[in-house]
């Protein structure tokens, strides 16, 4: 739950083209696509698929770091990362956590009601091309030489990939989140359904509008429950 | 005119699995669709644009080099410019050439019946997907930061732009040639007529087949000629 009334006080220290622009980006928005980014190896990439995203409008992105630490390159992902919702699934040594953090990763997204696609070249893999956006959907995406892990194959729904028509094997992991994305948004946006829920709006807005304020904001925050306090 | 008794001859050289691969790239290349790349800093970006191109299936690169010079990355590019036609353009001392390279590179586009478009977000700019592949066509990058030159906009008959949905204001180089082209090929593939003609097929077939001979190719050829020589 948010404090509508706190970030009410807050955005009025924000410009008017910035409040705009939030409205713009969550009309725009969608979490019924979601990319899980499997032990992505080189900052660049990393960061070139949470801009990738970013600029597509997908919010949610999963970032599973069982065999890599996930270190994004400011100067390629311009920030991107700030808008955004990344859950980071790394190993963890508690006995709580007997599966590992790829399977963790896409065994919330199913019990969220996503389908789990990975990308691989294997046999009865489906082509991008025929694929539709009928259902909520996450797309894992692997490792830069290695692909995805025999683990989420296993664990997904199906198996699809980019038809290649070259002699290279394989594309740019942040082309291949932009190939992929690109053609499951379009016929997504046909639909209906696909927009942030009015609350997750409202979420998201005030972690924007906090994130804008910067070293401001703790300092406003204060003044506005000096001001409740005052007004009792 | 490529000489098709030696490329023959040639064949017999090349593994089975070899020629079929460079029969089903061939089948699935294209002109019709052709990237300019303007001024592209990054090795890194280069590269990964000419990777891009041959895995979708982009035949011709135009290269223009007025302010850097691209130098592919091999650990990136993955081999992929010996299988592309690219085309260089750069700055030259000679007074024959008085139009910058940019220019040079668009005019002989256009001469060889191409419509000319440039990515930009200026005003008048035609959203990608409201374009279609009904006409040849060049589509111009410009470099990271700077975007397309101002002449290239100006000789243009058209700017487009990739919507943008997000804070992030563009998207890295290689991901905006994938996307546009993504969009325009799978246009163009439900068309006729956007298969090479066969003598582009015969030519490039002999240039693929001589490459991947590497050292053996001058021996090769000598001994087809002296063959030849011992026949008359």
């Amino acid at each position: 739950m948010t404090n509508i009334a706190l970030t009410e006080f807050l955005a009025q220290f924000i410009t008017e083209e910035r409040l705009q622009r939030f409205d713009d980006v969550l009309q725009n928005r969608t979490r019924r696509l979601t990319v899980v980014l499997e032990n992505i190896h080189h900052a660049h990439n990393a960061s070139a698929c949470l801009r990738t995203c970013d600029c597509l409008g997908i919010q949610d992105v999963h970032v599973v770091e069982s065999m890599n630490s996930f270190e994004p390159n400011r100067d390629i992902s311009l920030g991107s990362s700030q808008w955004l919702t990344i859950r980071r699934f790394q190993n963890e040594a508690s006995a709580e956590h007997d599966a590992s953090p790829t399977i963790r990763c896409l065994q919330e997204l199913k019990d969220n009601g996503y389908r789990i696609l990975t990308t691989s070249p294997r046999q009865h893999s489906r082509s991008l091309y025929d694929l539709q956006a009928d259902e909520p959907t996450a797309v894992v995406f692997g490792a830069e030489q290695l692909g995805v892990s025999d683990e989420a194959v296993e664990f997904a729904d199906g198996l699809i990939h980019i038809p290649m028509y070259g002699f290279t094997e394989s594309f740019n992991i942040s082309v291949s989140v932009a190939l992929v994305m690109q053609h499951l948004l379009a016929d997504l946006r046909r639909q209906s359904d696909w927009q942030l829920a009015e609350a997750e709006v409202q979420e998201l807005r005030d972690r924007w509008i906090r994130a804008s304020l910067g070293e401001k904001l703790a300092p406003l925050i204060r003044r506005f429950e000096a001001d409740l306090a005052a007004d009792d």
